[in-house]
């Protein structure tokens, strides 16, 4: 067998070429520069991840790749007992933006991973962070020495986006001062909770708060669901979820409560608390409203989402720009590199754009939360917080579509090496997939934004002025589609500002136009072609100027450098209009498809070196395809090669007999 | 442990209760007829294989789900030694076509399993049938029986789509009466060949035929790849290509060859062959010419792809369905299912309809293939085999798109729990993901079509008359965008009709435009924008009248049926439309906006009727959450229950242990 390896070697041996990526590396980007900049806030943490994990077999994505889900959920544990003392030593954990920026440099790796750590560090600890009190603090403590391993116990069988509505009760006994926990349907089993089927051994549970028999609506209660042991306690049921689309290192699982008797304190009283007489106080009247403004500083986990879907779409955009440009197919004796061809530019490019907008997005949620996250606690209801809540809201919706539908367009873009495994690209989309649901269904979370834009809307149409900065467009006016105009950014900006201005004028139109007296019939009949136009092209907006100013600043620090990123710019602009209906004339629709040729065409020529300067190295990509020594086809059979059974007969070998015989 | 599991089952329990589905079976549609028209043609070999697989343990989607890959592979070997000799008995298997149909129904199961009999009954035998000779026959015979299993070797880990660059070489010795096959680089190493990795005996082979050191183009060789014991002959080395993004019960491998020796009768020389004095003779001059005309016969595959691609989004429609009837979310105290929310409508009902469109194309192509087997074998350069491989081109792209596109929206449609491996839409998106690239990369395919439509419209502009019945559009003109035309099947044609005369339009101007001598070049710049909507356009008008055709035909045979299938049809149209770019006013678009929500509301109120009609029966759909008896929650469950691992502690719990130590 050895022999006939050392055959197959030499026979594989593919020739020590330079690096072909080279001839597309000519663009005037100083990529240490970019890099630097893209990387904000907070690289170092990143940056440690990615020095840790290098040459460490712990840390072997293809390796592991078939390991059965019992497998994958032992090796993530054993990443995490590594990882986390190293990280604990040298930053703040107590700080929640440092526990983020450390599970995201884990996504970048493997989404697993840090979705793992995740619910504990980010789902569970903010929820007794934002929600508990001084009583809760001792947990927080233990939480982040890691002696309790949280979860976040929301979601129901058969409730999802609907939370209001949950099923779970926590019935008050005041003679006893304890809640006792219950989960009177079988659709009211809690489901798909992160880490609940191996890991927990607390959680915070959502249930309806019942004392005397009167509702109070759905509060968070923190309990401990295992015992020493790590055996379910008494009063609950626990089980495995099972298999997944993707993301099998997760344990997610679901528990029942079949009368768990909790103590008083396992209510996280910050808004509401039960006075010793036993009446149900709160700072807010309205239950609804008072769930609302409890999810509303629960942030960590969609800023985590904004971060990681930028993430993924940029470890596909690293895989299919470096395929192009090795991949070599038709143009007679001399083959081409497939991204020299204009259809490929078109796939591409436009999905580089919309990356670098993805990550002005989830900058923009990082900073408004580093200086709103006092106010988030001090005053919920006001205005900073919902602004914060609305962008956050269609970012996350905008977030995932870009990046899903940019991972599908990679996958298509490298062929059938695509399909492979190895080319991480299927992970890539099977992983990312879980976010349009996670944190709540993107389709259902977008009206939070349309519901804030309306509300800014209606105000200003009392003669109020606006309150938000970012609602920008009230009075913005038409621009005239001209070449020119669609290569000044300011007049592209204009032209998007028009844009969620003509959305505003056909929402309004709309609610007008409907007859009924119900408003969420109104509401209901208002979503397609509406507010959700209306949404998207405010979230876009504000992410355009985001990239405008990336780009400003760029420039002041190297001319060239920001002059290539600004091409990135006009193409995001351009890829939005492109596909637009807002009154464009049949040639103005022509202009800007011709410009959307030309800009891609400019941009590609830049794309390998912007890949080199924003891309996660090799190790953490995990890509055979998107290696940055270009040396494709040798690194994707030595994983072929690498992989179980690859030379060798099946154990089932059998059979190919009996099939011989079985006509 | 048997009595905690007790304790659960009666927990988890769900009241007998009666099929919510009911509550959305009241439109007028004869289910039965409705499913004999749409399952033609040939719908007795689905029907056989449903009542096979009924029951068997051998066909257990789900309890198979988290199998290792040698043992997926093995469990399809066995369904197929199960499955064959009965198909055998009953159908004549030496048609291609009755082949194809029973791979069709396989793939309704389980893509891997007729794509593992597919490469071997489809790719191999199909080669020998329309390539080889007399002298072949006994080969055909052998495969049909089993005796040789074969497999289709042309792609190179360096090719692609560009086959006519395929490296791979086969050199004639005149002395010895054989061809001496090589692979003389690493990149020519044949790759991701379906059942080379473990199952094929057989093999055809692509290679660059050399004679007397001059090259003579691409043929196909037929050449056994394994002896007796099923090792590898002397002169190949056989790997795997290890996991893939999906269908991993296929065994994909690679094969190198290196010196293969193999006698004269290998060449399958229908079309060309090597004189007595060792002279190549051919009747193409041309090699490119020749080896397109060898491809142009190879168009099962591509069927397979046209009928698999609708069979995935109809799966994936009747889950995504099904579970919107039953899932209830807001609504206030009595929650709504929530496909009666509109935005929920306009995501799936455009599905619906793509997917009538989808089947039509698919049947078209049988159709056609079945009219014109004679010719393709007798005249390969005809006009009705060119037209067939523009429409059969196309459809691929279209029905791909749709597909690829339908399944991940039906993924979203069902919030968290679609993304569990139970409810099969992982699973589905993943297998249908390969159909982009197999048989060609659709991106590139495209281009065939556009190029047969460009010689139609250059034959028109010269004053001929166009020979092409389906390129209907030639002198077609504008239709008023009323809500009254809207609503009539002709006039929704005619604007179809409409529509690609304008992209013909804008493509000649396209051309003509483009100022450089090089025609490739021109024809690169002109694919994004123009000829691929030009492509597009066609093959949905194509489609969109022969679902019209099947409407009048359905209203003939009861029109109650018909009259809901004509609302189907009227929402494809407007479906298309509604993305257009053709030179709509804004008022227009309106307009068309206002009917595509208008007729996704008509098309929803019977949605769960017509998916009774088209769907396969649970035990073939394999999703908990698309069953017919709409017991959602209490299939999911048992599925879960059933998985390995539900309850109880996993392996690896002492880590748990070392991590409350780890700080």
């Amino acid at each position: 067998m050895v022999s006939r390896l050392n055959i197959i070697k030499s026979h594989f041996s593919f020739l020590p070429h330079p690096n072909a990526l080279d001839n597309f590396r000519e663009a005037k980007i100083n990529t240490s520069l970019l890099q630097n900049e893209y990387y904000k806030p907070n690289p170092e943490i990143i940056y440690m991840f990615i020095d840790l994990i290098k040459g460490n077999p712990l840390f072997d994505l293809n390796g592991n790749l078939e390991k059965p889900r019992e497998v994958q959920r032992e090796l993530i544990i054993r990443q995490l007992l590594f990882l986390y003392p190293k990280f604990y030593a040298k930053f703040d954990l107590s700080s929640m933006i440092n526990r983020g920026h450390f599970g995201l440099a884990m996504s970048a790796f493997d989404l697993g991973l840090s979705g793992r750590y995740s619910v504990h560090a980010i789902l569970y600890m903010e929820t007794l962070e934002f929600l508990g009190t001084d009583k809760h603090k001792p947990l927080m403590e233990r939480s982040l020495l890691l002696k309790d391993y949280g979860s976040f116990s929301m979601t129901e069988i058969g409730h999802g986006s609907n939370v209001a509505a949950l099923e779970t009760t926590a019935i008050y006994n005041h003679s006893t001062h304890e809640f006792i926990i219950n989960s009177p349907t079988p659709t009211s089993t809690k489901y798909l909770v992160g880490g609940m089927a191996n890991t927990s051994t607390m959680t915070v549970v959502f249930a309806q708060l019942i004392i005397e028999n009167v509702k109070h609506g759905i509060h968070a209660f923190v309990i401990r669901v295992r015992d020493i042991n790590h055996n379910p306690v008494k009063g609950v049921i626990i089980g495995d979820c099972g298999a997944k689309a993707g993301l099998n290192g997760i344990d997610n699982g679901f528990i029942a409560f079949n009368n768990l008797r909790v103590p008083y304190d396992s209510l996280l009283d910050r808004m509401s608390h039960i006075s010793p007489e036993g009446k149900f106080k709160s700072h807010f009247k309205s239950n609804e409203k008072r769930f609302g403004i409890m999810l509303s500083g629960l942030i960590g986990g969609r800023t985590g989402i904004l971060g990681n879907s930028e993430l993924n779409l940029r470890h596909a955009l690293t895989i299919a720009i470096r395929y192009g440009a090795i991949r070599l197919q038709f143009g007679g004796d001399k083959e081409q590199a497939i991204i020299t061809y204009p259809t490929h530019k078109y796939r591409l490019m436009p999905l580089l754009a919309k990356c670098f907008a993805a990550r002005m997005s989830f900058r923009l949620i990082i900073r408004l939360y580093l200086e709103r996250k006092e106010e988030v606690k001090a005053n919920p209801e006001g205005f900073k917080v919902a602004e914060m809540h609305g962008l956050s809201s269609v970012f996350k919706y905008i977030n995932c579509k870009y990046s899903q539908e940019g991972i599908q367009t990679c996958r298509e873009a490298c062929g059938g090496h695509g399909y492979s495994a190895y080319s991480n690209l299927s992970r890539l989309r099977c992983n990312n997939d879980a976010h349009y649901t996670w944190d709540g269904d993107n389709d259902v979370l977008i009206q939070q934004c349309s519901r804030f834009l309306l509300k800014n809307i209606m105000n200003f149409f009392k003669g109020n002025a606006v309150q938000s900065k970012y609602v920008s467009f009230m009075t913005a006016s038409n621009v005239e589609i001209t070449a020119e105009n669609l290569d000044c950014p300011k007049k592209l900006i204009g032209i998007l500002e028009y844009r969620a201005h003509y959305y505003m004028n056909k929402c309004v139109a709309k609610l007008q136009s409907i007859a009924n007296p119900d408003p969420k019939v109104v509401w209901m009949n208002s979503q397609v072609h509406h507010m959700n136009n209306l949404s998207i092209s405010f979230g876009e907006l504000v992410a355009a100027k985001e990239l405008l100013e990336f780009v400003y600043d760029l420039k002041n620090k190297c001319l060239d450098t920001g002059n290539e990123i600004e091409k990135v710019f006009k193409l995001y602009v351009l890829t939005i209009l492109e596909k637009e209906h807002i009154g464009f004339s049949d040639n103005e629709h022509r202009i800007i498809e011709d410009k959307v040729i030309y800009m891609s065409e400019l941009v590609a020529k830049s794309a390998v070196k912007i890949i080199d300067a924003i891309a996660l190295p090799d190790h953490v990509l995990g890509s055979v395809l998107g290696c940055s020594d270009g040396r494709v086809y040798e690194r994707y059979m030595e994983e072929v090669e690498r992989a179980p059974g690859c030379y060798g007969k099946p154990s089932w070998v059998h059979l190919i007999e009996e099939m011989k015989k079985a006509i």
